[in-house]
C-alpha cells in the first residue's frame, strides 16, 4: 500500500537513548535505507572502540532480503564497506541455538574481528536473532538495528534485549546487549501486510494507555487516519513510542527495579493466549489488544478505573482494526488460562501479577491480584 | 599433598573488585568451601535484586564433585537451600553449546527464577561453561564462582569473562558477566595434581613481572617453598594476583582500552604452542612459561630489557618446576608458528602484537615487532 501522492514526507526526526557509555540514536525518517552507511559510520565512528570499521554482517530473513536488506547493502558496499549477508528462514523457528550457530559460523567464515558490525535488517525474529549473536561473538560485537516492522521499530528494537527460544519457554536464552543506533525507515511498512502493521499499532496503543494520556488522545484524535499509514502520523507514533519506551530503559535497563514491568500491560493475558492457541494464530499484537481489555476490565473489577477506560481503549483498538475479544473461533477455558499465567516467566512464586492501570496514562504492577477476579474476566469474555 | 603439620593456617582475607554495580568480593581462606552458605547470604542479600533467595544450581566436574561440590552443596542446604547438582565430563570439551543446553535444560526442571543462582565448583572450564550458561539464561542470573585450580584462583574466576569454544577458535563465544563473589579455599590445591598446580604458578609469576616488582621479589624470596604448597605463602600469592588482575579488569572491564591486552604477556607464543601441539599435550600454564621465556627473549631483541631480567624469570619458572623451553619431544617449525600466531583472536589485520617487559614488573604492548626478530626467537630455542 503506497501513500497517495498527495503525503509529503516529513523531515527526519531523532530518539536519544540515554544509557551512559551505552547510549545511542534511533534516527525515524523515510528512505533512510539508501542512506545507512552515512548513518552507520556516524555511530562507528563516534564510539572510540569501532572507529573505522566498515566491516558488517547483515543478517535478514527471505522476506526481508529483497528490497530492504540488499538497500541498506549497497549502500554500504558504495561507500567501501565489506559485507557478508546471512538469510534466516522467515518466522519464529530461527530464534532457536542451531540457526545461531549458522550465524556464529558465517561470523568466523568473513573473519569477523571485535569491530565487526553486526545488522540486524528485518522485523522481531531477525533483531533478536542476530541481537543474541552480536552479544555472544568474542563477548559482544557492535550491533545495529534495522526494523522493517511497525512492532519491531515501536518496541523489540529499542532497549537492547535479544534472546532466542528454549523448547520450555520463549526468550529464555539471551542477554541485554544495546544497539550502536538503530535505523528506521517508515517506507518499509509500506508493504507490510495489514495484520503484522495492525499489530505493531496495538502496542502504539498500549504506550498511550500506559504512559502518556496526551499522546493517547492524539491517537484519538487520528484514529481514523491510523489504519492508512499516513507518514507524518507515523513518524510522530514511532517517534512518540520510541521516546516512551526509551524513558523506561533509560530508568530500569535490566529489567531489575520492576519498573520495565510496565511495558507489560495486557501481556500477561496476552502471552496466555498466544501459547494456547499456538504461535501464528494470534498474532503477538493481536493478542496483545485482547489482553489490554481484560487487563483493564480486571482493573475495574479492582475499582481502579471505570468502564469508560476500557470503552476508549476499545474504540480505539477497534479503529485500528485490531480485535478486542477472543475470535469466536477460539475456545479456551479459564483453567487452563490461568495454569498458563501462573507458569509465566514473571511470576514470582507461582502469583499473579499484572500491570493494571488506575487512570489513563499511568498503570502500577499489582503483586496479589484475586484469582477469583481474573476468571470472572475470563468467563465473561 | 597435605600440608605439615606444623604450617599454622593464615586468617581469611579479602580482594574487593571495585566495578560499579557489578562490584565483588573476592573471599580467600582454608577451609571455607565448609562455610560456603555464610558467604553466599552475605552477598545475595547484600545485592537489592537478589536479597533473599535461597535456591540454587551448582555446576561442577567429575573430579571435583567429591568433596568439593558436595561440600558446598551440604552447606548450602544445611542452611536451608533449595540446590540442584549438574556435573559436567571433566575437560575442556565441555565448553561446547551442546553441554551448555544441558545446563539450560538442567534451569528449566528446577524451575530456576531470575534469581537463581549458578555456581561453579571447579577449575577453569567449569566457571567458563557455566558462567556461559549464567549470562544468557534469562538475560543473566546471579553466579558465583568457586575455583578449585590454582589457575582458576589467579586468573580466570576474576574479571568476568566467560565462553566456551567454537570449531574454529577457543573462548570464541562468550560474554561478560561478572560473578557475585568468588570463594576461594587454599585447601583444594591440596589435592591437586602437580602439573596442574605449577601450570598456576606459572601465571602467578607473569603478574609480578607484568605488574609488580616487589611481588616479583617476593617470589625470588621464597622460591623453595613455591613448589610445596605452603598455606601462608599461597594465600599471600593468590591474594595478590587477584588484586593485581582485578586493578587492571576494574580499569579495563570489557578488554576496549587495551590495557586489558597486559594479562597476555608470553600468551602470544603460548596460545601457538598449545594450538599447534593440541591441547593438554601442554598444560596452559606450561605453555604460557615457556612463552614467557621467548617473550623475554624477543623484548632482548628489541633493546627494551638486558639478558638479566629473562635470567631472573628462567630461574623463577625452574624453582617452580616449569618448563622454559619447548620439551626435546616437541618439534614445531617457526613458519608454522608464526603463522599461527597471525590468526590470533587479539591479531589485528593479521599483524603480530606482543606484550614486552621494559623492565622487571612493567610491560606495554607493541604492534609492530618485526617478524625477523620473533623468527630469531624461534629459530633459537
Amino acid at each position: 500500500m503506497n501513500p497517495p501522492e498527495r503525503f509529503f514526507s516529513p523531515p527526519d526526526t531523532s530518539v536519544y537513548v540515554d544509557l551512559a557509555n551505552r547510549s545511542y540514536e534511533i534516527h525515524i525518517g523515510s528512505d533512510t535505507l539508501v542512506d545507512a552507511a552515512k548513518h552507520l559510520e556516524e555511530w562507528v565512528d563516534r564510539a572510540s572502540d569501532f572507529r573505522g570499521t566498515r566491516k558488517a554482517l547483515i543478517v535478514t530473513d527471505g522476506n526481508v532480503l529483497k528490497p530492504h536488506a540488499v538497500n541498506v547493502e549497497r549502500s554500504l558496499t558504495d561507500a567501501g564497506w565489506t559485507t557478508t549477508m546471512f538469510t534466516l528462514q522467515p518466522g519464529e523457528q530461527s530464534k532457536r541455538m542451531s540457526e545461531i550457530e549458522k550465524v556464529y559460523d558465517a561470523l568466523v567464515e568473513q573473519k569477523a574481528d571485535r569491530k565487526t558490525v553486526v545488522i540486524a535488517v528485518g522485523g522481531g525474529v531477525v533483531g533478536d536473532a542476530a541481537g543474541f549473536a552480536a552479544a555472544t561473538y568474542v563477548r559482544g560485537l557492535p550491533f545495529v538495528q534495522v526494523p522493517t516492522t511497525l512492532l519491531a521499530q515501536v518496541d523489540s528494537s529499542v532497549g537492547g534485549k535479544v534472546g532466542i527460544n528454549h523448547p520450555k519457554g520463549k526468550n529464555l536464552i539471551g542477554a541485554f546487549h544495546q544497539p550502536l543506533g538503530v535505523l528506521i525507515d517508515t517506507a518499509t511498512l509500506d508493504t507490510l501486510p495489514n495484520r503484522e502493521y495492525r499489530s505493531g499499532m496495538a502496542e502504539v496503543i498500549k504506550y498511550g494507555v500506559i504512559l502518556d494520556r496526551e499522546f493517547l488522545e492524539y491517537l484519538e484524535e487520528n484514529k481514523n487516519k491510523l489504519d492508512i499509514r499516513h507518514p507524518e502520523i507515523l513518524q510522530h507514533v514511532i517517534a512518540r513510542s520510541c521516546r516512551l519506551k526509551a524513558d523506561v530503559v533509560e530508568e530500569d535497563e535490566f529489567e531489575r527495579s520492576g519498573l520495565r514491568a510496565v511495558l507489560n500491560y495486557g501481556h500477561t493475558f496476552a502471552h496466555a493466549y498466544e501459547a494456547l492457541v499456538g504461535y501464528g494464530e494470534l498474532l503477538h499484537g493481536e493478542a496483545v489488544a485482547i489482553g489490554m481489555v481484560h487487563a483493564s476490565q480486571l482493573a475495574e473489577k479492582q475499582g481502579l478505573i471505570d468502564a469508560e477506560a476500557t470503552e476508549r481503549q476499545i474504540a480505539l483498538l477497534e479503529a485500528a482494526q485490531l480485535p478486542t475479544s477472543l475470535p469466536e473461533r477460539i475456545s479456551l477455558s479459564p483453567d487452563d488460562i490461568l495454569s498458563v499465567m501462573r507458569l509465566d516467566k514473571k511470576a514470582i512464586a507461582g502469583k499473579l501479577r499484572f500491570v493494571l492501570p488506575t487512570r489513563l496514562g499511568h498503570v502500577e504492577l499489582f503483586g496479589e491480584v484475586p484469582e477469583e477476579d481474573v476468571r470472572e474476566v475470563l468467563e465473561q469474555n
